[in-house]
């Protein structure tokens, strides 16, 4: 993994948060740290605040724009250095997230994470990615991972998402950053004894499923497509660069996210409502063309249903 | 003190910043806490990240509008309650600040703080005000400062700001509250020996200084009208609502915070820039009229010489 | 596992390290709080602090007696009450090993549990069993395992040392505190997805594994015995009570515990000295009769070379 | 104060709680920090168990002999270096305290110190003295000050005890240890802004109440030869060093120590009990050689009252 990311070793972790919360602990290992990161990020989001309850990290929030990404301007502007001043916290770490889950998958360029960098460098601050889709975002952009993350200090990537291996995340850096991480990881109790079980599922997922991925966005695409025929729903289709859809239903469409959800659910297809007028949907390699197919058509007749009641 | 704001019971302690750390940290004394507050308050920019990298409390910032209020549907879309989820911190606080200093010194009314303070009761959440200037907005707003802080389950109070005492803040709260506050400011060392000489002059602050506030008002107002006068230079003056005034200097108007600054620093006026156009004035008691008059003076000097140098 | 320990509900979690640190996290989830635990126990000799450097909890250490124990009288002295005081933090927990590691493998009775447990509770604390190797203490002891944890208000156990699944340990403990700790766990990065092939593992570890442990310690007390007779070697047989064994080298025996492990290492016996005149062994299901007899042959010919080099 | 210590700079804390904090938390400033310490000092016993709570550092306790000091092999076998493991936090401080209170104001040698300086600086560990009373063992020993400290990286000194400051500590080290101290003090909330009203009272206790620190030590010894002539009451005379005396109650006496208490807070006479046969009194400047006979006087009397109760 280390090879693939361009990076010169790697640590095995039981998650992605917990591969998030180690590198942004290294990074942040003295104590009035801050770091910035994106207000819709998965670390900001979805981890319990770990980075503060835990790891005593200052979070300094910028925008998440519509695709993934933060204002350079802004990102520039939130840094800050203590020196000759007793009132701030010490900007240490920026974090980005590629694909931005947030954002319905989007994809951060390698010129993009490149720029990021180089603001990090300047002010002396490390870069980490949350890489727990960077493989799609490899796949769709067309460019190799090790490219996408060159700038980055460190990236966390998963196991256990479209990659299929049942268990587990992988975090890359240099030879010191992870002979701390594993420290750490032992700190928190990631430290695990015969490892081994769960690293020969992930090889396979690396060898079988890894090239499945580029098919998951085609048939993520395929799905898009047919959902945005539909009355009353809407896709960005444009957006929907790697294997998760937003589907939002219009105003006045009688439609809910909650009503599809059941209807979909009875037919055996799982979604998640993200608020009342939206779902997402992943595709993964299990998921065969096929399986769009008859998730369109159930979808057709729910949406139907839903709002020509008096016809049913 | 407790009296004054319609509170059980009072603490003083070293700093404002002690006295906000204290409040969120009690309020949120459970592991895995998170609290609601503003973008540009004082807690969340100038506290050194206090209440994370110390109180291991993660922020969720909302932005502060530009009279210092939060929107109040962005306040609530954000209370997270991780019953059901393992996702998520719980939000045990919402803070408030008033007078929000980086909006100018802007006063909270009465009704926004009740407003907030409802959706904190109906969430379960505690609400805390860092009224470190409250005094200001009371009499600003013409009303009791019990009443402004009325929803209150936590107010910090600076003594030493307009009010002149030389050291220290007051916190209030319940009883049960200040007794835990009382131990843990004996834990990060806020708890002092022979306090009473501190309390002595801050009693002569209350008694000698708080009736003073009003004309600090009249001062700052006579100051951004003569400030906004002047070419090139402009004050929101209808916004100076306390003791602090903002004076931005136009585009194209060759002036720039830090000539300025260095040319009334000349004349023993001390002022603060806050960007390379703007800067940050406030006025106290020991500020008189007249002193008002000569920074006009020569701020209009300064601002003349800076735009016409060919003339001088 | 919660059945098999009395309890109302388990959590698997991916390290004993987690599971302990977890459970004293969440028993004393709010800030201030302090434990009282041995000195030589595995918490505060090999987790790298982490109740501290992670959890924030203060440690109160007790001298661990030679059998694992710590003072009844000493314990009940160390409960610090800060009511009425600001200057103590609260004693939240108390926590005991068992089987006790660092003293070679002894069981802690029901009946010393028990009093511990009254002790607590009489004091409005709790108490943590670390069970890593419960399952020994109950097979050595003839005690149900639930019976040994009966005081306990959780309890970790681990399902990969003796029990010799791959990955894993499980917590135990009340509905609410299980509940509490699965967001702990996800906190910390211990929440897995697919956890079903571990689960799996363990399984046959407790099924298949578990009925070998008592015949581990009879392999045991083979293996100490014929240990104690050898020249300079000293084994205090009666305090082997589990499957470990503690090997002292007598002063002025030439012998060395970095010696002795060399020699063996030669032979694919692999011990762990603990000083310069201690060696540490450990009997797993794998290891048969015949192998001890092979570590037996193998090391008394180390002993003889060592001791007489001039025959050899 | 940085001059009297023999160090480069100095900074004004609210407390020696607060002071002692910092020290430790600067030089423990990389998480997963562990200090060496004594198991009766003043910052494990007194402090709210904050270095932990607070600062996230692991405590290793070492037993304090009863003239205050640790057994030098005992504090070199503590210390771990986790370099080659990940299961040991980091060995960074071991903190001294002199004199020792809790020993009843013992003090401790320059040559100790510089022992445990040189354990400190072979292991690449800092040495701090919690120095509150660092001034009478300088007086008792007649060594100059920062010859006593001489090995210590930082110190703290309390002003408001035996020097009789109504508020403040300094803490005293290197010019870039008291700069990051100055950026912990601001986050803790010690930062205070017109601070010169406090210094100008601790100046006079340097100048004024410093001279007199020898003559409470007279009147200490004055009072602790009286008291050990008692019937039933027992005082290590040679022990009570500097202004602190434990006065035991021998068993059989029908003496307690809140009998005694009471009787003395009868006549005006402050004392602390320690435990149910140990009462602690301090002399300070305010306190004259009459003030020692009167409650030598008072104590014979309740002596004997409590001892021949029908005589009464």
């Amino acid at each position: 993994m280390a090879k693939m990311m361009g990076k010169e070793a790697a640590l095995f972790v039981p998650s992605g948060t917990m591969g998030n919360l180690i590198c942004v602990m290294v990074h942040c290992d003295v104590r009035g740290s801050e770091v910035i990161l994106g207000d819709t990020c998965h670390i900001h989001v979805y981890e319990n605040g770990g980075i503060s309850t835990i790891g005593g990290v200052h979070p300094k929030t910028i925008r998440n724009e519509e695709d993934g990404t933060m204002d350079l301007v802004a990102i520039e502007a939130a840094i800050r250095d203590p020196k000759g001043s007793t009132f701030y916290p010490s900007t240490r770490l920026i974090c980005l997230e590629n694909t931005h889950a947030n954002s319905g998958g989007r994809c951060l360029s390698a010129e993009y994470t490149d720029r990021v960098g180089e603001i990090a460098k300047r002010h002396g601050l490390k870069l980490h990615v949350d890489g727990a889709r960077i493989f799609n975002a490899s796949i769709a952009l067309d460019v190799p991972v090790h490219r996408l993350v060159k700038a980055a200090d460190s990236v966390s990537v998963c196991l256990s998402k479209g990659l299929g291996a049942p268990i587990g995340s992988v975090i890359v850096g240099s030879q010191s950053f992870i002979e701390k991480a594993k420290t750490l990881r032992k700190t928190l109790g990631g430290g695990m004894r015969q490892i081994g079980v769960l690293c020969a599922a992930a090889l396979v997922a690396l060898q079988e499923n890894l090239p499945k991925l580029q098919s998951d966005h085609k048939k993520t695409k395929l799905l898009a497509e047919g959902l945005n025929k539909m009355k009353g729903i809407r896709v960005n289709v444009a957006a929907m660069e790697t294997n998760m859809i937003f589907m939002d239903m219009e105003d006045g469409s009688r439609l809910t996210a909650e009503k599809l959800r059941k209807s979909l659910t009875e037919h055996g297809i799982l979604v998640i409502p993200e608020n009342s007028s939206r779902i997402r949907m992943v595709i993964h390699h299990q998921i065969t063309t096929s399986d769009v197919h008859y998730t369109l058509s159930c979808l057709q007749q729910a949406v139907q249903t839903i709002q020509e009641p008096c016809q049913t």
